[in-house]
């Protein structure tokens, strides 16, 4: 029983207490050895109940990780940024369960659905963890009645995949989706978004990329026009999604065996998905007779013909590319569908890492609808940054020693330079605080001068307040610059109002450094 | 099937654009019935399969919610409250999955354990949803070898409680935790919490409160003199700990018949749990032969003594109680324990609103140690504000239209005046957006000007930027302050250097008005 162990933790920690005061005070060996036994039988007792400690593998599950303190502060940083393009854009915050009803996911990720976590039956209703966010938003916006809404939404999101967790990819990752719902002229939002991931990219600094585009409707005209039948068309979207892992051969060989299509109407995909362009390309297949009497994939031209002429307006164009073989694997899309790769290996240290994909999205003009009574639909279109990979790649440059962190903003340490200064130290820690100036001091009574010193070095914190006897009693105590290693004087009612200006100078020099 | 769904939506949506515009061009009517005809038949396809819209009721789970953009940024201004404090005690942050093994939380929570989520079992790991936040830290310290860290963590956790919604309390809810591991002198972390709270609640400006304050050592104690069994101390701090909502007959009662105290023992311990007082009490109990023959019982006054002289030290003293009635249900804790409570109910409109426990924490010096093969202990203290009562107290005062937020934080809206200024309102975005203005537009081609204008009082935004073709003529564009109703004409060129400034100014407004 929990309880016992409890109570029984405590004796054993009571009982070396006593054999400890017992050995300092030099008492018998035979007094002694007593209560060493009582010890020992205690920490038996420990060890034959069921309350000895950890049997099992200290872990946490498969595919996730803790993020340390380093880890947070990268973490916060990037989404940060992200969160300032996102309201930069006017894009209002929301948030959903962790879990949805079974019910609200079953249909929507095709032949993803097998990677959802679903809870246990404990009686009541029968739960899984979200997938992304978009299902999310989608059941949110029906269930809300809400015909119009710009949001973003980070959260954590859940895939029982087997990713390689050393490229940022994990079982419980973050998501940033930003979305906008409504019913509006053709392709205006979607060339937000857009805009939107080239100013979150831009603002991370991490290096070239380009914007794929493709158009869920020109895919659709495209498998009609090479012969795909109808109830194939999102299966075979699902091979072709993975042509930028896989050899055309291999996707080739996976249309044809697995999925059932025709050599030859494979063949003719084949033809299709080498073109990427601009413009200029999209004028050429306006006029590929075969591919356009397909009537959707004349709605994809247009569509993408369009969102060029809009990117060129918002200064993106030269980012975009036209490429018929971005497919996306979810079921969802209907319209415009986009994804930005890193066009260059990340370098870190002597290594090169390899990045790929890092924001994607699209359009899906049905989601909404699927969960409403009436069929009502909500036109969407939206994009998922994928921080995780950002954030992975920074680890690794902190870790190869290119990137610095500090983990805590203390802008100042109270120091005791003499014993029995716990008290005092408080008295001004506890003046700063309400003053709002970030401050901190040792936990020990009397801590080595030398030990609060360096924990100002290891920490990063610029300042330190030095308290001495004499000092103190002439009512000055001395503030010390810990880079530059200089100390001054200063009139200890004067401390607050001289610490506030120099912590508003460090913030300058800061702000101009960077 | 989830493909022919979408497939049939997609079709469903042609034939009915065919239909209107068979409509819109006045075609023979037996033209247009054909077509409906066939989208009829196109509908009922979508109701005899399986890909009919929704049949389940469209919910979030039990004790779980959605929150809006009104909720997330009440929630937001709150959190951001929270870290401001605990940054400026100099924690670092960090975070943890959200599931752990089941084995990590087995025998953690006394007989709160039921209230554990569990994952299914899809082969693999057995998994359950965090219950706290303490757990996953005492988890990470002993897995990462940590033995001190000052650390905060905002993170949602799990209970398949029946709780009062209309109170604040959920089945998935945010806790914020403040916690110090390492081995220091006594009370002087456990005193920093205290101070903490104080400042967070200061912070938040919601009422007069109290901190209580008791001892896991000075209970047991207690426990011992009053004649409760060993192994009972455990299930009878669980029923003390009832006694802030139920009456002392009850309390009484259930340790009578279901926890197997004698009604002497009961008795007695009914007229300690009544005491309460500050230094003056303690010095009391010390002179109670009966209570200190227990060793733990002076562990415990001499250690609440401390405290409240580091308390006055840092300047809360007034606002801190002890309490032996204070019991705290989790068995984790060995030391000082302590709750803030609101002291009135909160007036809301006609209501009053009783809040009651809103952060509550204590000293868990064993937990660590249980994860750790060695039995290696990492003492630790920390406190739980519970913010999802302080969301709950803003959000009534907002429906009560005693407070009010703004969700988004656009300064600029991009007016067109006249038809067709689309392209013109997208070049003046991409600009503003460049200079890092938060902008947006109508995602119309052509909206009204009212409801451009109207936009922006609903939505608060200050500024509009009003494109008209006479004034582009001129090189000139207009600023509009929409509280005011005024408009200035600025050159096109200096658009953004005008705005800069005027956004600034309102900034300053805005500080200055708080």
């Amino acid at each position: 029983m929990a309880d016992s162990q409890e109570t029984l933790l405590q004796k054993i920690k009571d009982q070396g207490d006593l054999v400890r005061k017992l050995k300092a005070a030099k008492e018998s060996s035979e007094k002694i050895q007593d209560e060493v036994a009582k010890l020992l039988a205690l920490k038996a007792q420990l060890g034959t109940e069921d309350t000895s400690p950890q049997k099992f593998t200290l872990k946490t599950p498969k595919g996730t990780r803790d993020y340390n303190p380093q880890q947070m502060t990268i973490r916060n940083d990037v989404l940060q940024k992200v969160i300032t393009v996102f309201k930069r854009h006017g894009a209002e915050c929301i948030d959903t369960p962790v879990f949805e009803l079974k019910e609200v996911l079953t249909g929507k990720y095709g032949e993803d659905s097998k990677l959802i976590y679903d809870l246990k039956d404990q009686g009541g209703e029968i739960l899984s963890l979200r997938y992304d966010l978009t299902v999310p938003l989608a059941r949110y916006l029906a269930m809300s009645k809400i015909s119009t809404l710009k949001r973003y939404h980070i959260a954590k999101v859940y895939r029982r995949d087997n990713p390689a967790m050393t490229r940022g990819r994990y079982r419980e990752f973050y998501q940033c989706d930003f979305d906008i719902a409504g019913q509006y002229d053709m392709m205006v939002p979607d060339a937000e978004c857009l805009k939107v991931v080239t100013e979150i990219l831009d603002s991370l600094d991490i290096g070239k990329y380009v914007l794929k585009v493709n158009h869920r409707r020109l895919l659709d005209g495209m498998f009609e026009a090479c012969g795909v039948p109808d109830e194939k068309f999102r299966t075979t979207c699902s091979t072709v999604d993975k042509l930028d892992k896989t050899p055309w051969e291999e996707v080739r060989a996976e249309m044809i065996n697995e999925k059932g299509i025709t050599p030859e109407a494979a063949d003719r995909i084949g033809e299709y998905v080498r073109l990427n362009g601009s413009t200029e390309l999209v004028d050429r297949l306006l006029q590929d007779h075969s591919l356009t009497a397909a009537k959707p994939s004349v709605d994809g031209l247009l569509g993408i013909k369009l969102l060029l002429e809009y990117c060129e307006l918002y200064g993106i164009k030269d980012k975009v590319v036209f490429d018929l073989s971005l497919a996306r694997g979810l079921d969802y899309y209907t319209g415009v569908i986009f994804e930005a790769v890193l066009t260059q290996p990340i370098k870190i240290g002597n290594e090169e890492q390899t990045v790929g994909s890092i924001a994607g999205g699209g359009r899906y003009d049905n989601l909404v609808g699927m969960f409403d009574a009436k069929n009502k639909q909500v036109p969407c279109v939206g994009v998922s940054i994928g921080v995780e990979r950002i954030f992975s790649v920074l680890e690794a440059k902190l870790a190869a020693g290119e990137m610095q962190v500090r983990t805590n903003e203390v802008d100042v340490y109270v120091i005791s330079a003499q014993k029995n200064f716990l008290e005092e130290r408080m008295k001004i820690c506890n003046e700063l605080w309400n003053a709002g100036i970030k401050t901190e001091q040792s936990y020990k009574k009397n801590p080595k001068m030398l030990t609060q010193l360096q924990h100002c070095e290891e920490n990063g914190i610029p300042l330190a307040v030095v308290l001495g006897e004499s000092e103190l009693k002439r009512g000055i105590v001395k503030i010390r610059s810990i880079k530059a290693r200089q100390e001054v004087e200063v009139p200890r009612e004067k401390l607050v109002e001289e610490l506030t200006a120099r912590i508003a100078e460090l913030g300058k020099v800061e702000q101009n450094g960077q």
